[in-house]
């Protein structure tokens, strides 16, 4: 018995690994995170039972607990199961009570590391997260806002002070409180900030600077949003709109989706 | 005119992204790290020069400028070059040179992402390096030691203190000194460390605690060395010697190489 636990990576299906690629054509039944190009994820394994047990805005979320008791069930009836995961598995991945519930129940593990949002976008934005003399050291951080006035230290910004680059998460509605929060903190406002939606795939790619996020905020996006903080990304390359390369997958569907959920 | 500058993951070639070997079969020249298992990635490319440029202990490192003029060169005569780095480009890729020559010279770039050692590590201990209530923040790290004395901070203490769980790179040489200033620090000796050897290969998968590295070290591995350092690591999986899951690799080469370099 045996579950594998497989990043997808940030969105593009060419940008999962090819062991990824191969345990899925080789499944049974893949639990799937609401991923944003499943369909392109799906010709991997069209011989699988696919089933979405994500969260998206908007929509009661499958529970921790229904995920863990149907990974364990599939998994003991001797189907081969795999876990796709957004991204990488390690990086807010929530992988740790999916481990438990399989070592609990005698299973064997199987973690297949994938290609974090960070990463991909930092190939977006044509940039590196370190440089030399510039930056040795990079913190991905999801904040939790306003906890300062609890008393409780704003560990989220300490880590982002404290490092070289700072990938915030998961943070595109609180990106105006972030940056305000890093100027109060000592930050230049001329720091450049970049914001990527949909890492890997079309969307926004901006280059600002913090005063300018605490100036006129950022767009409210429908994809996905990693903001990537400090002076290695002073040449990063930025694009209003579209990121040319993943053209193959800038296709109709996705754009019907990108109507359906319009900006703002 | 354009240079692929791709990532190639952490050593195992499975798990190079779809797009990158895609990338490397259709390459004229291949400029490369000293990548951990560059004959299995030969097979995507058969038809390709290969050329190493990369950086090994003990030669003479090819140099940047050198890299940067064969880049720009071959591109100029209409080749297809791949530009192919260890892990993911933008951490610790030093690709920004690279980055800069192109743009001199009207060569377009595309950066290709890949898994990164840190992921690929945790994968290996079956850990997560962010959890629920326990690590919100994960810093990648290369230390520069012993400048505490001259008066300027040490900014890698600060960032892997700052962070919830901390991943030091290319930093095995310098492990009791790393550990020592994390217990100086305010880390408590009990914290956990996983040493990584060859992530997503072969080699050594430590659990310790920073105590313990003080203490007694770790051993002088032949292998590139990965060090995580938090309570997110609590639940690690150790295994002193092989990794199964990557069976293909673990061939006779491998086994020699492991009694030659005994643990202590």
């Amino acid at each position: 018995m045996k579950v594998w636990l497989v990043g997808a990576g940030p969105g593009d299906p060419e940008l999962m690994t090819r062991k990824a690629w191969r345990l899925l054509s080789q499944a049974d039944v893949i639990l799937h995170d609401a991923l944003m190009d499943v369909d392109g994820m799906k010709q991997a394994a069209p011989q699988a039972q696919w089933i979405e047990v994500g969260k998206r805005s908007g929509r009661p979320s499958v529970e921790q607990a229904f995920i863990c008791r149907t990974l364990v069930g599939f998994a003991k009836r001797g189907l081969q199961v795999v876990r796709l995961k957004g991204g990488d598995p390690s990086i807010f991945g929530r992988v740790t009570e999916e481990i438990e519930a399989c070592r609990n129940n005698d299973i064997e593990i199987e973690i297949v590391p994938g290609v974090t949002a960070a990463c991909a976008a930092a190939a977006d934005l044509q940039s590196s997260l370190t440089m030399r003399g510039v930056s040795r050291s990079v913190v991905f951080v999801t904040p939790r806002i306003g906890r300062r006035e609890t008393g409780t230290p704003l560990e989220w910004l300490d880590s982002a002070m404290a490092a070289d680059t700072a990938v915030f998460y998961m943070a595109g509605a609180q990106a105006k409180t972030i940056c305000a929060a890093m100027i109060d903190a000592g930050k230049s406002g001329s720091t450049p900030i970049c914001v990527v939606e949909s890492a890997s795939r079309s969307g926004a790619k901006l280059r600002l600077t913090l005063a300018d996020v605490v100036r006129h905020g950022i767009p409210g996006y429908p994809g996905p949003v990693c903001m990537l903080v400090g002076e290695a990304l002073a040449n990063a390359h930025d694009h209003q709109t579209v990121v040319t390369h993943t053209a193959p997958h800038t296709d109709i569907a996705f754009q019907a989706q990108t109507l359906d959920l319009a900006f703002g």
